[in-house]
């Protein structure tokens, strides 16, 4: 039997960085350097401490989302390995749920419904890897963790660290022959 | 720690049963007895076999669905006791998702979102009890079974049965103690 992985979509395979610096700009006026907010919380990224919040309530917000790089080649190719089910923490914005259904619909065709998984906390998902971006999701999951770097979880040592899709691709690919 | 419960929505909290008698007797003009369809499956309890997908894509059709009779007091009790989890295989019907978390918000307000999952199959869900009306769900599930009675799922005998809320709650008032 495949050994399987829940994949987060904010941060590790949707681009939620890039979109808030773009939208900050546009309704802020100021482009924020990705350099300067590193070890920053998300929700304190930008001068205004509301913007982020306001944004992830935002209808579009998450439908227009750039895709992370590497993200749809490499899911493709864990595929074929393992048992891949995309899981977002998605209950707190309820104008989210559609519009992420539509947004993997469009960027990942090629994964069925019955592996889409939106929650609240993570806390009761149960699969043999967990990709995520988040302490909080990876420091409660039983199973192998993998911390997705992000600007806000660099000061964070106690989960197996990749930086990008194609390191996820080189670890995944010893771990599926254990 | 409590122990913890996933609860189904369709056909445990929410009676689609009588939504989807009600809706083909308004479209068909033909009421349906629910003894009628005793032993069917949900997809031919209907003379027009393509009735219920139909009504299942329809807006509206989840949001406006009956509150089985018991279920908003039995599932506060039970949360007294129990860490309780509402999961919904609502990811075949995206138009579902909104409709689904503003139904458990009028009738469940107590319920906190980081309590709700919607998902495709049920698979990756890890809980010690799943209270569900459809046999492809607890047949995979690691934890205590626990199946509500329906129409659909009455010549399945190898889950703790239960015929309404009265008997969930006397159920698990033994296994708190357990």
């Amino acid at each position: 039997m495949k050994k399987s992985i829940a994949i987060d979509m904010d941060g590790v395979i949707a681009d939620t960085e890039t979109q808030f610096i773009n939208w900050y700009e546009r309704d802020y006026g100021v482009r924020i350097k990705p350099t300067e907010i590193i070890g920053l919380k998300e929700d304190e990224m930008f001068p205004d401490k509301t913007a982020v919040r306001k944004f992830a309530f935002t209808p579009g917000f998450f439908r227009t989302l750039p895709v992370m790089q590497g993200a749809v080649e490499s899911v493709k190719a864990l595929m074929e390995s393992f048992e891949v089910y995309i899981v977002s923490a998605a209950m707190e914005f309820p104008q989210s749920l559609p519009e992420k259904a539509e947004w993997l619909k469009e960027h990942f065709p090629f994964i069925d419904w019955r592996h889409i998984v939106f929650c609240g906390d993570k806390s009761i998902i149960n699969t043999d890897y967990m990709i995520d971006d988040h302490v909080k999701n990876l420091d409660y999951f039983n199973g192998t963790t993998i911390i997705f770097h992000a600007f806000h979880n660099i000061n964070f040592n106690h989960h197996q660290r990749v930086s990008n899709w194609e390191e996820v691709l080189v670890l995944m690919e010893k771990e599926r022959y254990l």
